[in-house]
């Protein structure tokens, strides 16, 4: 894939930002003005509209769309919740705030008292679990092309990232080269930084966190001129987000560490191809050209792995890997095939550290140098 | 307290971690080679040997040793486990590798074959799981002083920090004022940094990283001049060493802000008196001086909080606020009593982003700044 193919998701401004939420309130209020019956048109965010873009390599959602009608009873409920959290939305933007998801949800929650059509006084929750409000932010995602993070709604990040890297953010260039023992915690917005300068060959994602603080305090990507980053198991949207704008910014390739296991090559398949439930951003998310570099099951023949530091694969390590035959991107692999056939053939899985077996500097003098020079990774 | 009285807890130089590491080994060789039975003696670490330091107002271990026998067969199996892992950690140190507590389990691990007393062919394994490996590592710790950070150990680091502080590591200032939206990831051996300026008039602990996200956008530090920090929940080792040496070292008061329920008691709990798995590291990671700044029980009432934001507690979470009201620095607080005795005759807990209901800048604007301002912690 040329870079030129990959698309390039520029972040929105501060000003365009509040106009397409303002819009898409004022397309409502516009209805309502006019005395027409209001309704709200949403993508439709179900597995049924998630497509395989065979081109892209990335899960995408369909063009199917969803009115949803404030005089349909099914859809009342939903329909006021939609627009409840738009104006909290709007409101925070206006007035420089920065809520939580689940600030959103306290802020929104109120009991709503009426009389029904038998005069009865009944009373409804607006919601009554944060589930009902983080689905209606995505709504409002999909609807205004929006990511939660360009509408400055905070959540927890888990990514760390060092490296010959110089990021600007408020005002600060900050060298991700310098940060000693520690690293850069990876903020929930991501495309509110500038990436200024890159001078790393290649981005190494690895899974686990201790992993990470251990090829860190080894300094390994200064010997090896590469951007190290975790997510700290299956990652989070902002981590997601650096890798890829590191891959369609800066060219580099990117190679994931995992344990090998079926949630290990899944953790792959989220950095690579997007995850379902959040297809509608995997434009922004994913990295359809990340090479799995390990663990993989063929390594526990190939590297000698002592029997007694292999697991049992559970069956559901099994079921999961039988699922994750069927996709797509697995699917057209034949490398992949192979180890996913032969993960469930035998049934034996192990992690990253089983590699300490050859010697605490195993993976970082041998393992890891050696698989990206002879190109032994997969996708 | 007066700082004169904390304690200062030093780290100890690499060549004297190697030698106090030696010297453990060494008193075990010197005993076969002088032909006694060898054994190792290493402080017990039970309950029963874990007292609460009513001056130093921690936790500590008690005064009980044990001798572990190689010749006991109730514990040879024990004795030979921890020579191994002291072996294994003097290797890593001799040669500079920095492996994480999974790779020392991992290179351990391994099977041992014998022929029993009636001749016949037996094996057995060096360690089953982790948390065999990982209590001869403590065992190492409480015999020889060091922290497993000292022993260059990795494991996972939770914490951020953001604040005027210019911290010292690897040969780089960092400056935690200049980290944009995002923030320093706190290492795991908190011990090899240095703190050489710390501009602040205290440090505000916040329980959820989310909070911390949102606080951070707002640059409520600076507007506030205080160092910000996040354990993400129950803290680690790292991020409770890090509070510590702010509180000991910057004279800093401390402010624990966690959710209104046991489990934010707890956290606040292990900042402030340590805990009882990890009693003899408490002279180097509670805070005997950290306030609790909130959520309390009393705030619900006080500042209003709405019906419909208030959570039903759980059996769970009455019985373990039961528990902590045996806790001996809770039993002294009149305050605390009455905050455990409300939740637990109320039933009722809530969060930290139920203050959102006053508005979204109610949290930053109103309640931490008031709440310090007039003195309105607990201890």
């Amino acid at each position: 894939m040329s870079p030129s193919q990959r698309g390039k998701a520029v972040a929105p401004s501060d000003k365009e930002i509040l106009e397409r939420l303002e819009k898409l309130g004022k397309k409502v209020a516009n209805l309502i003005l006019k005395e027409k019956p209001p309704y709200l048109e949403i993508p439709v965010r179900t597995l049924s509209n998630t497509i395989w873009d065979k081109e892209k390599k990335i899960l995408v959602l369909g063009p199917r769309r969803a009115r949803r009608e404030f005089f349909d009873i099914g859809e009342s409920k939903r329909f006021m919740q939609t627009i409840l959290m738009l104006s909290l939305i709007v409101r925070a933007r206006r007035e420089g705030d920065y809520p939580t998801i689940r600030d959103l949800y306290y802020t929104g929650k109120h009991t709503i008292y009426y009389v029904d059509e038998r005069g009865r006084k009944r009373s409804e929750e607006t919601w009554n679990d944060q589930r009902e409000s983080n689905a209606v932010i995505q709504d409002i995602e999909v609807a205004t092309g929006l990511l939660r993070e360009h509408m400055g709604i905070m959540h927890d990040a888990k990514g760390k990232i060092v490296g010959n890297v110089i990021i600007r953010s408020k005002g600060y260039d900050i060298d991700l080269s310098r940060m000693g023992s520690g690293a850069y915690a990876i903020p929930p917005n991501v495309d509110r930084l500038e990436i200024r300068r890159v001078d790393a060959d290649y981005v190494l994602v690895v899974e686990k966190d201790a992993i990470f603080e251990r090829l860190n305090e080894e300094e390994f990507w200064k010997k090896h001129n590469c951007v190290l980053i975790t997510g700290k198991g299956q990652p989070d949207r902002s981590t997601r987000r650096m890798v890829r704008r590191l891959w369609e910014e800066f060219d580099l390739p990117v190679y994931i560490l995992t344990d090998a296991d079926s949630y290990g090559f899944y953790i792959y398949s989220v950095y690579r191809s997007g995850s379902i439930s959040l297809s509608y951003e995997s434009e922004r998310l994913a990295t359809p050209e990340a090479r799995f570099l390990g663990v993989t099951v063929t390594d526990i023949e190939k590297y000698k792995i002592p029997r007694n530091y292999i697991i049992k694969a559970t069956d559901r390590d099994i079921k999961r890997a039988k699922e994750l035959m069927n996709y797509p991107w697995f699917k057209e692999s034949k490398a992949w095939m192979k180890e996913l056939k032969l993960f469930i053939k035998k049934g034996e899985k192990i992690e990253i550290e089983a590699l300490s077996g050859h010697g605490f500097k195993f993976l970082s003098h041998v393992y890891i140098p050696e698989k990206i020079k002879k190109k032994e990774w997969i996708v």
